[in-house]
């Protein structure tokens, strides 16, 4: 973005799925090249490129069949006003590396990585305010009270809780004062991805804001925020979940092969439902009934067509939903499918078979 | 598929856009790392498989805005007969690779390859079966003739034929019967695909059908069919056709930012729209409407929605149609825009924004 951003339409956005290499040193589970899927907005401060990036990671956990998850959020600004309070600026980033191990590490530990820079009475301040309160205001309160008053971040976060709110959201997303995300580039709102069954996979999706990373690269004012899936660790905790099935990824409707002299009929009907986006598969031969059932079940594939003789000439044919069993009869000629529930939540339909 | 055959559901299909690795030497075009993009059939001779590979390469090409483009095929069996009919099947490699090389070297060359392995007179047969007459079926009149008699590839071809006609593609589609893809394992159709206003570029996607390659690793029978697009060839192709703009590949919807105290409500409508598969944007921040629109020119977006103070109390917005400038004020409480036709071409929205 800093080298082309004269060309692009700021704010830009991007995602990309694809390996990436680790500079840092390697551990078990901690390989030097591993895939991950990346989205960020770079060009804007808005509340709103956060909210879109914080929905994002809700709505990818949701579309994957994960309904208990947690986003654990918190803002650097505010972390670094209660550096400032403290008169600890100068030590931030050993801050801020020691309170991302608490839950690791737990409590005493902190304390003792603390002690190397920070007086008792500011350890006790960090840690007072790193706790949770009950709820998200409360917790922000707390925030405020310690770090000495309303900042710009802690305003950032309220409306970001108020919009999370109105949207319905708000339960999956939790104020925790102890993510600061050790990285020193980030300078806004931070955030991790807990899945609450597996906690112990900790954080499969996390980011932030970062206004002056491009700053290395450009004198352009480039403020970005964005976020990282890092897809080995959710693909694991999604197979410990059970949730790597598959079911209706696939084919969504087979069309059931009779006779070989309706192939061109059944080819036409295909490359219309593909037109509109329906994945859609002919059985290869004519066979019997049963073989080609079979398979769609094995293939969890939700409807069948069939084309007899008739229907060819009719522009009709009969679609059966094979979880309901339910049966009828449709005609094809410039009619649709948009009162048919399951199939219109995936796409609409429109077409002729003559 | 040869390791995993039992627990697939045959006919297995798949797609792969990905790096490949060359085994043979490097050429200047012809680098050992790539990319590329495979799809394949493989459980099933049927002819419907053919046929959905070859439409799936049309398909592509019209989707990616190539109005003018050949796929020229043939068929390995019919080759084979000829050369049984000859006496020269133990120096099939030989003339298959010769004869691939017809449209690089000329007729000329061809026959002092041949000229190694066959007689005067069946170097003559071959160049005569090599020749492309007025139409498919004369084509495919003259390579029986030569090969001896109607055989299964000669059918396979003729149902090809057939049904690329009623479908009314067969004007893409030539039988060539140069074609014969140098590598050994093809055993059926063989196949590839010319942009007519640039024929110098090669094939940028070509394939065919193997049905004994996965013998090399089982004694099941798992026949296949194929193709690959060259993406690097293709890229390199459509940037010279000035098909590479990305105009509409992106954002659809822009939705006007004038207050934001209607965040939310900005929100809830993008994540709707997003739901069905509406790539929808938010712009940033409260601006004037000029630089607004602006940056959905810049961007190409087709479609803007504004929301005022009484929209959104009364779950309306305004859509303005940027192409056109028609502005229509539309009730989106469980309302679609089912009537207009751009939007619905790419997906049927249902949404309620209150």
């Amino acid at each position: 973005v800093a080298a082309n951003h004269s060309k692009l339409a700021l704010p830009f956005r991007r995602y990309h799925i694809n390996k990436v290499w680790r500079g840092e040193n390697t551990q078990r589970g901690r390989y030097r090249e591993f895939y991950q899927c990346d989205f960020d907005i770079v060009g804007t401060r808005s509340v709103l490129a956060d909210l879109d990036t914080l929905l994002l990671m809700a709505q990818a956990m949701e579309t994957l069949g994960v309904a208990k998850y947690t986003i654990r959020l918190s803002h650097r600004g505010i972390f670094n006003a209660l550096l400032d309070q403290l008169g600890m600026q100068e030590h931030s980033v050993a801050v801020l590396r020691a309170v991302d191990k608490l839950p690791k590490i737990g409590e005493e530990k902190v304390r003792a990585l603390l002690a190397e820079v920070a007086s008792d009475t500011a350890i006790d301040t960090i840690l007072q305010f790193l706790v949770m309160k009950g709820s998200f205001a409360e917790t922000l309160e707390n925030m405020e009270n310690l770090s000495g008053d309303e900042t710009e971040g802690s305003k950032r976060l309220r409306e970001i809780a108020q919009n999370l709110e109105e949207l319905g959201k708000l339960q999956h997303f939790q104020l925790d004062p102890s993510i600061t995300r050790g990285l020193d580039y980030y300078t806004g709102v931070v955030f991790e991805t807990f899945l609450d069954e597996l906690p112990e996979f900790g954080s499969v999706c996390s980011g932030g804001r970062y206004d002056q990373l491009a700053g290395l690269y450009t004198k352009e004012d480039l403020p970005g925020v964005g976020a990282s899936v890092g897809l080995d660790r959710l693909l694991a905790a999604l197979e410990e979940l059970g949730r790597t099935g598959g079911q209706g990824q696939g084919t969504q409707v087979l069309i059931i092969n009779f006779n070989p002299a309706h192939n061109g009929a059944y080819l036409k009907l295909a490359g219309q439902l593909r037109a509109v986006g329906i994945a859609t598969e002919i059985f290869p031969q004519k066979r019997k009934p049963n073989p080609q059932y079979s398979y769609a079940e094995k293939k969890a594939i939700p409807f069948v067509l069939t084309l007899n003789d008739e229907d060819v000439a009719n522009g009709t044919a009969s679609l059966k939903d094979l979880e309901s069993g339910d049966t009828q009869k449709r005609s094809y000629t410039r009619q649709d499918y948009s009162d048919d529930q399951k199939l219109t939540s995936r796409c609409h339909i429109e077409y002729t078979i003559i």
